[in-house]
């Protein structure tokens, strides 16, 4: 009985996302593998297994072709690649308006607990006085503070203003430089780099009497799979452009 | 500018609670205290100082009539008094019925982080293979687990049943007596009990490569009154009966 | 059989320490509250009383002559009154060599978790390739770092050095400024501010694979208490001065 | 200038533990990796190519083996191997009399972060009313609780009784099966197991107004690393038998 079975390909098959996305797809019940695709393969292998969702974790060279080329197909795409801004989005759109029975989903990070976090934080963010955020990340890391916590903190600022809350109460008179953080639109937002870690993020809310801690850990580098799974099973009930996992976890 | 200051009364303003939130009201800009009545006084203060919001965390044997007097009054009510059943629940709707300008607010848990953490944890539930809870207090507590964490595995359970979300995975097969912790509708709770602990809650999500944490502190009796006060401000543009402070927190 | 418990008094017994200190003590089984002095009180109450132990919480201002009078009487001390430098130390030893016979323990942190937290850090630093300090504090605090984060950190470093262990490792390139925290002889210090929180301080080891985390809570101010207690019924068994509790952990 | 570095011998070479070994002694400046053993490969390259400390982790059938021929040859040896009881012990410690210049240290776990953990909570053990174990693993775990969690419970019960220390406080009167987690010898010992874990233990103690937390993570199978580099270090200046990597830290 493997008719019901979601038919899925994978492009970038070979890289090290790409793999473990195979590999997953694999093990899973309610999905088939039946196309691998690397750069000097031909997209063909889609059409001619009856591919019904792609996977494309790539390149943004060579990510708007694919997606033309799948659109145009009627195969849905689950994408993971990076360098999507408004004009490649709009491009997306405007081709998706031809092809109005396929669906597209492009999201910056499948990481269901990374996202949860950033929703959970933004709902939060106006119902305490004081919010701080802590990421902790191994110490190769380049940036500091990381994107996901530059971007949690923006989100959780832009509830607070618009709920119409001040600042966090601060009394601090003397401080040693960096002591407190650094401000991401008046959210101190502190990077710890510490051998042995991956990547984890922390947002503190504290008000009267009582603290809610929101903590996400991702220990190894496939915490993405279950999102992109997620994508594969729901992309085909959503056609269009769906952008971010948010809207398929029903929050 | 005293004129726009929300009136308030106190019922129960000599209790341990009531001292609190009489501090509370009387520290915020936007809200007047004025009246405190205990449980020789009689209720006429009330309108006599014309107030608008009465607060009562008083008993289980007087919240009723408290209740019925106010409404008939016109007085808006926040009630963090116990021992609320459907029938008396039904009972406020009746009565209220007859004066649909007034409002209710009935609440077992006013600290928002409480409610918050059961919320998310709800939302949460059905996106992580596995979900485990663990509820922390002082070593006097009677019961285990707390009412709150009973409350949050069955919201949880719940939440994946709905979604045909299975048991967590559990290979144990050589265990200690109640090293797995209880049951509660197939999720795991542990209780710990140590000194120099008030109130705390943690509830662990976990999936491929990622976990995520929820967790409550509340460390002094006093986190219940930012809610009280969201109760009070909220109360009046809510006429009718009102379960919770959920419904207050926009989510 | 009240005749083997330690005859205790307090200095400074009104104050909100002292008041902490004399409830404790009068819980406790071994010892016997005999004396609660003053600033206007005479300190003859202690030898009228046969006061063996005293606790001092009180002012720097007078804490020398308190001292001065109770080891020319034979009165051993338990101080936990700031301000001891090293000149005050030196005083106190020259004090005590004419009376070889009485103990003083003047520390500056009864906290035992605190403590131990530093002694910890300290015995764990040289084995980890990284280490990062944060502290959690409400938000009236004026300092940042809080002086105990900074002699943890200092304590630390100092570690690292006599075991010829290099800097913890971080490739930062692209920063905000504060993102990376304060730098306290190349450790790595971050200071937390929120609403609900009282003190707090974590450390944070890292080495391939495997963290270490070190964490103290104190969430009332009565957490020197136990501390307090040990002093007293150890002092006896230790003459001449004893700077700080960690002499008395038998670590 | 590679003359004075040590020169190691690997025994389970292609294991997945011996292959981490053997890349971490590549990559260490002070170590020269001269030797890769199997289980049908001849010991003689041990002697031919000069190595002077021999890491084993191979199987308890053939340990005791490779041990007396390592000792028989004047050859330090660092082991991991598993099957070590008293008997064994006793074994190496009669071999080792003839050659009193060969150092052996076994060692049941080599992560330095779960050996201080122990050991700090032994120290802490008699300063703290209260104590609880929380253990945090994978879901594919047997037993419940881990070796580790009922080691360190075992040794903090000891550290409690020798010291005179009670029960820790427990008020509980109604209770679920299994929420107050499992009796160690009096100490509570709590098992989670959860998806996107790896191995993790908290120690929580706790007494008046402050708590204490030590907490180990560890989140890959690299963790023993670390101190399989250090025995290789320190070995030789260490004749005799080693058990445990504790005597290396100085502590």
């Amino acid at each position: 009985m493997t008719t019901n079975r979601i038919r899925v390909g994978v492009l970038g098959a070979q890289g090290r996302v790409g793999q473990a996305i195979c590999a997953a797809v694999e093990a899973a019940a309610d999905l088939e593998l039946v196309a691998r695709v690397d750069k000097d393969d031909a997209l063909d292998v889609f059409t001619e297994s009856g591919t019904q969702v792609v996977v494309d974790f790539t390149h943004p060279d060579v990510v708007m072709s694919n997606l033309k080329w799948l659109i145009d197909h009627g195969i849905h795409a689950v994408v993971g690649t990076t360098g999507f801004d408004d004009t490649r989005l709009a491009e997306v759109r405007d081709r998706l308006a031809d092809h109005p029975e396929v669906g597209v989903l492009i999201a910056p990070n499948f990481a269901i607990g990374a996202v949860l976090t950033m929703r959970f934080a933004e709902q939060a963010a106006r119902w305490f006085e004081s919010v701080e955020v802590i990421e902790l990340h191994h110490p190769n890391k380049a940036d500091a503070p990381s994107g996901t916590a530059y971007r949690t903190a923006s989100l959780i600022a832009a509830a607070r203003q618009a709920a119409g809350v001040g600042r966090s109460p601060d009394a601090t008179s003397t401080a040693l430089d960096g002591a407190r953080g650094a401000d991401v639109d008046d959210v101190r937002v502190h990077s710890i780099r510490l051998a042995g870690l991956v990547a984890h993020q922390e947002v503190l809310f504290g008000t009267q009497g009582e603290t809610l801690t929101i903590r996400h850990d991702s220990i190894d580098r496939t915490s993405f799979v279950p999102g992109v799974l997620l994508g594969v099973r729901r992309i085909a009930d959503r056609p269009g452009l769906t952008v971010g996992i948010d809207p398929l976890l029903d929050l």
